[in-house]
């Protein structure tokens, strides 16, 4: 590693006397070529696709012996890579089943099965210590009621129920997967008076519709089933006993009935095979064509005849989590930390779900420590986590980032984030300060099927995919564009909770299945279906690792906050447009009330309720945080020039570094968001009715889409406030840079 | 009738005196006020249901004993509500099967059952005569070859297969029914090279996917099957030996290997019972997700080992076709004709189609005849025709056309065609220079179950139905829009081939149904589901018979050339938009191609063929045409200026109302369409490659869409010269007005 070495110090001698705007350029491209280039030499697909075969070999859910067994074993990993590797255990609730029941007692009989054959064709398929088919954090119950079919369980099925005249109270609700994370259909289920809720896999989305299914094709069987949390996770997430803090051994914890994110109604996932029985005992009116799935029966809505008995109980434990840290210690900044992590928890084996990502991230690891074994030394030092407890509910992650908060905040110059992978396209979310980094790296990493870069492969799928009308910006994009990130893995709370500067990385697109969440998310189906070769996992290692080191090593950290004020700007315009658009239909919708439009265009032979006229939109006065972004531009545009023409003393660079990655926390909100203070995001939040769907400004978008106007006008004046102190922020920046 | 011809004659005193506007005013509305009270009270709905029963209580379809049965019976009604009936006899070809074979050979074998079931819910399913399963004028073939699913069978279609590999040449193929005509799947196969063409109902379209099936509900059961003509109508219509001419005893006809209307390949539509082996035991490549039905399996292309042998071969005899055809003679008027029709042959039993359509008409003649027998005498002569061999392809309307075709085009003021009907909300399509009359007529009308006009229950519906973006333009509609005809039914010969005016309407939306063209279609399934109190027959006589009376006594007809004025001149901003589009999209389109955006986006592991660039292209001069519609204005308005303004003579208007019924024929083109003379409107003609869907301004917008460029250009100038011809027409009506 002498070359590298030399290398950098020849930058760090450079950077003393250059605009940090070069410095940075320096730390995002140049400095590294040589070193990345010996990083992914030590990259091998063939190893990749061992450890994803070794770490899938059994069942290794949150409080397993095999879970643990595969921390330990990803621990030894780390330490036979050259790094410090310890386990963190944290005590946590995690709900397994001990009663499963599920029956249609009238207008037939019929039991469902709940179960997941074993397969010849799947080697793991028949193994002991599976976690049966189960939704978690569901209540225990036992209920026997009539059912209604709900569609994908959002609230706007509710309103299209309530035109039918149909409604849920007391009822047990059977809703398809689909559209919204899955916790969404059950507790806007119970919001609406249902007793128990159903959720099924819908060959449309998930089975024959898709392709040919398990195992000729790699789509779910008729006896697939998707398990999955159900915790109330927009609320918070992690251990729902601890909540705000780490859950170790002698925490404080609320009871259980306490916690506000265990659902109160029973739920239990089920197979199509399962399904069809129920819906097609179902009465009622014929549902609306976006509701209809792919079995071969007319949907209805029922009620009807059809009655289902559901019971479900379970064993409410406490189990320890094993959070594996491993560490390369910073050589001039020990106490900046680039971290990068990814579960290594699954529902049954999880070859895809989370080995395929945590494969990935363990090739890093070992490419790295053979960096470090030549010599190399990253500038900051490289926390590398593989977590437990991702799957019921990012328990592991959360508990760590709890226990941690102070540090980290004072840290963690960043958190990259993976999770599973495939064959396919880069997609990639995170902080939008980020965006020149990992622009950079996207076009510096080559794919492996095509040997053009991964931004022009995925340039490529949004030219072809994008709408007519959209296609052609999208082919005169220049640059990569960051997705927003709602929820789902592991970078909620460090980004969400804390303001970490946070990433979400990897591939897709091209991973045919129906495995997710199953028995079937096994070896065999990823080595036949996923990602062959395992190319995509030593891509996904290429960029995450790139994002890693070119954040350590960097003289001066690449954050570009004008492109963070541009997102910002553009949302803010989303929902100005939002509330005219809503004031203007309002108004129109009113109008078809008062004209009887809906009655007039109604079969009378059928049942139908003409919605409410609803109260009028008012202005709402969005100046204050219109104001606040003229601030940020100029704010973020000055400290932009500034670092283009200014040079920095190496002396300087520390404050300077650590005031550029602590920025984003101050557009945290102390008080956090309405009715859920753990996200203290202003910018970015899981959507409180769409789970892992991402709402941007969340405090006044979920306002108006709720059309509570108070609270909006409220939440524009908070936003206002964040924006206004992370322009202050960055005018402090600019000064630092004297 | 004491109070109407009082009232008929102030109207005929007062028009002397009066501008020509207020005359038509007064023909279109307060003349005719209470003559249609009168005539509205004698309409019966038990009286519609009683015929619909009596019509349709045997297979009826042309060439059988039944049909010729059926025309008696209605020439014996006609005469007994007072009118002149006769019954017109032509010689026609009407192919009827020998033999239909339909097997899976290999991989698995399966035969067709070819056949609907008799049900014991349904009286007449089980009856004698009635026609097979089967597609008229698919040819005599004996054909095994691989199978190729071609989703609708659109040329689209097979560009979708090119992009996938896939190449139906010496394949059978298998189509969908529904978006084109079904006549167009075959055509297109064969185009293709394909030597065999299956047609099955998807219940995604139609089937359980929509609501339940028969008998429980409505729609298609599993062996329900869509007969249907497959004719190559848009070439022309009518007996494929006589275009042109009248297919009398001696007509001179071509031989049947001349005929360019009968179709080359073997045709057979089959059930979704019959269907679904043949689909799921196709291999190749997924199809896309546009391209997926209702079916339980994974719809493939195919090809691979499914292989299928079809033997299909008619009968191709000469049968005779009977044209019921009664008058009431015109009092004023008598070689002025208001012709009226609806056909009488059905593909088995047809109380939907054409039974319901053809009730109404005979309601509508039965009023007549009393307020006749009462003392009224319409003005203008009546001519209400029931048309035999329709189904096959047009022909008794066809050939009687033909064969008064100079008659027509002198005596002609309009056709008014219905065809089957059923509860819901009333659509019209036809001549835009009748948009004031029926504008009238719909708001003057009462819905059978609301109570508003049919117009305010239509337009409810046009605007709950609007997309977000027009639904407040619909909302400040005042008025209906006529929609233009393509083809499907009888008015194509009078409107398209002659000129003369034509109207076609409605009734629909709210009547569920699998029982198209099937042996189901029925009195017990119609009474069940399509109009069970008949409500909507009446109505239909109201609107029908309300156009046929106004035109029939008005002073001065109701032609507003302002309405077809504009209506041309939106086809012709459709067109120059589309060719810009095509321009835009083409450029872009070859951008993406040259930057092989469409390979990097295509999975490698998948057979893709990217599209190849196309020649740009180039602009159009549309000036002739703007210049003609400019031209156009002015001679509309000027006309219709002056008949507000101007008072005209008694002994002029005859020569006034012939011109201003014979006005549309200056836009026919001698020489017709390209690639079809028989179709001679330069506005309006069916799709060559949509069938039934019409194509406005068809000469240059079918150009365009085949990328024709030298052709559209000289339909720019064929068409400006008609538009230009009808301008002068306009001018010399002015003249008159004097």
């Amino acid at each position: 590693m002498k070359l590298t070495i030399t290398l950098s110090a020849a930058a760090l001698a450079w950077g003393i006397c250059t605009p940090v705007m070069a410095q940075q350029k320096a730390a995002a491209k140049e400095t590294n070529t040589q070193l990345e280039t010996r990083f992914d030499q030590q990259l091998s697909s063939a190893h990749v696709g061992a450890t994803i075969k070794e770490l899938s070999a059994k069942p290794h859910h949150l409080g397993s012996a095999e879970g643990k067994k595969v921390a330990e074993a990803i621990a030894g990993k780390f330490k036979s890579y050259g790094w410090d590797a310890r386990i963190n255990t944290y005590k946590v609730l995690f709900p397994t089943p001990k009663t499963r029941v599920l029956e249609l007692t009238a207008p037939v009989k019929f039991t469902a099965t709940l179960k997941e054959p074993a397969l010849k064709e799947d080697a793991t398929s028949g193994q002991e210590g599976q976690l049966p088919t189960y939704n978690a954090w569901g209540a225990d119950g036992n209920v026997t009621a009539p059912l209604v079919y709900v569609n994908y369980g959002l609230p706007e099925d509710y309103e299209t129920l309530e035109r039918l005249g149909i409604d849920v109270k007391g009822k047990i609700v059977i809703a398809r997967y689909g559209r919204s994370w899955r916790g969404i259909k059950p507790k806007v289920a119970s919001e609406h008076g249902a007793i128990g809720c159903i959720i099924y896999s819908d060959p449309k989305e998930d089975g024959y519709y898709e392709g040919d299914v398990y195992p000729k094709g790699a789509f779910k069987s008729e006896y697939g089933v998707q398990r999955g949390s159900v915790m109330d996770m927009v609320i918070y997430p992690g251990d729902p006993l601890t909540p705000g803090v780490g859950a170790t051994e002698n925490a404080q914890r609320l009871e259980r009935s306490q916690a506000a994110t265990i659902l109160k109604i029973p739920v239990q996932p089920i197979s199509y095979h399962d399904a069809q029985p129920l819906l097609a005992a179902l009465e009622g009116p014929v549902v609306p064509a976006e509701w209809r799935g792919a079995l071969p029966i007319t949907y209805h809505t029922g009620p009807g005849k059809a009655t289902v008995h559901l019971e479900v109980a379970y064993n409410w434990d406490l189990v320890p989590a094993y959070d594996v840290v491993a560490t390369i210690k910073g050589s001039q900044y020990p106490d900046e930390w680039v971290i990068r992590g990814n579960h290594h928890d699954a529902w049954v084996n999880g070859a895809g779900d989370p080995i395929s990502g945590l494969a990935a991230m363990l090739e890093e690891a070992k490419a790295i420590g053979a960096l470090v074994k030549s010599g190399y030394q990253p500038k900051r030092t490289l926390v590398y986590c593989a977590w437990d407890g991702e799957e019921p509910g990012l328990i592991g992650s959360t508990e760590w980032v709890e226990d941690h908060d102070k540090e980290l905040q004072q840290k963690a110059v960043a958190y990259i984030n993976t999770d599973g992978n495939e064959r396919g396209f880069l997609g990639m979310g995170g902080s939008h300060a980020l965006t020149k980094l990992m622009d950079g790296i996207a076009k510096d990493v080559t794919d492996p099927q095509t040997k053009v870069s991964v931004y022009e492969r995925a340039k490529a799928a949004a030219v072809v995919n994008a709408a007519p009308a959209g296609r052609k910006a999208a082919l005169e994009k220049k640059n990569i564009t960051l997705f927003a990130l709602g929820s789902g893995s592991d970078y909620s709370p460090f980004f969400q909770h804390l303001g970490v500067p946070s990433l979400n990385l990897g591939f897709g697109g091209e991973g045919d299945g129906g495995e997710y969440h199953s028995i079937y998310d096994s070896y065999d189906q990823y080595s036949r279906f996923k990602d062959p070769d395992f190319s995509y996992g030593v891509a996904l290692a290429q960029v995450a690792g790139r994002a890693a080191l070119r954040l350590a090593d960097a003289n001066v950290l690449p954050f570009d906050f004008t492109d963070l004020y541009k997102t910002i700007s553009g949302y803010v315009k989303e929902l100005t447009d939002q509330a005219d658009q809503l004031r203007e239909s309002t108004v129109l919708e009113n109008r078809l009330i008062k004209e009887h439009s809906y009655q007039l265009a109604a079969d009378p032979k059928k049942s139908f309720t003409a919605p409410k006229a609803k109260a009028e939109v008012p202005y709402l006065d969005f100046s204050a945080l219109q104001n606040a972004l003229v601030k940020l531009d100029h704010s973020s545009s000055t400290l932009a020039d500034s670092m283009a023409a200014t040079t920095v003393t190496a002396a300087a660079r520390q404050r300077l570094n650590e005031a550029l990655y602590q920025a984003e926390q101050s557009l945290l909100v102390s008080q956090g968001l309405p009715k859920r203070p753990w996200f203290k995001h202003s910018i970015y939040a899981p959507g409180f009715y769409t789970g892992y769907g991402v709402k941007t400004l969340p405090g006044i978008r979920e306002a108006i889409e709720q059309r509570n106007w108070k609270e909006a006008q409220e939440q524009i004046a908070v936003v206002a406030g964040a924006v206004t102190t992370f322009s202050a922020k960055l005018d402090e920046i600019t000064g630092l840079i004297k």
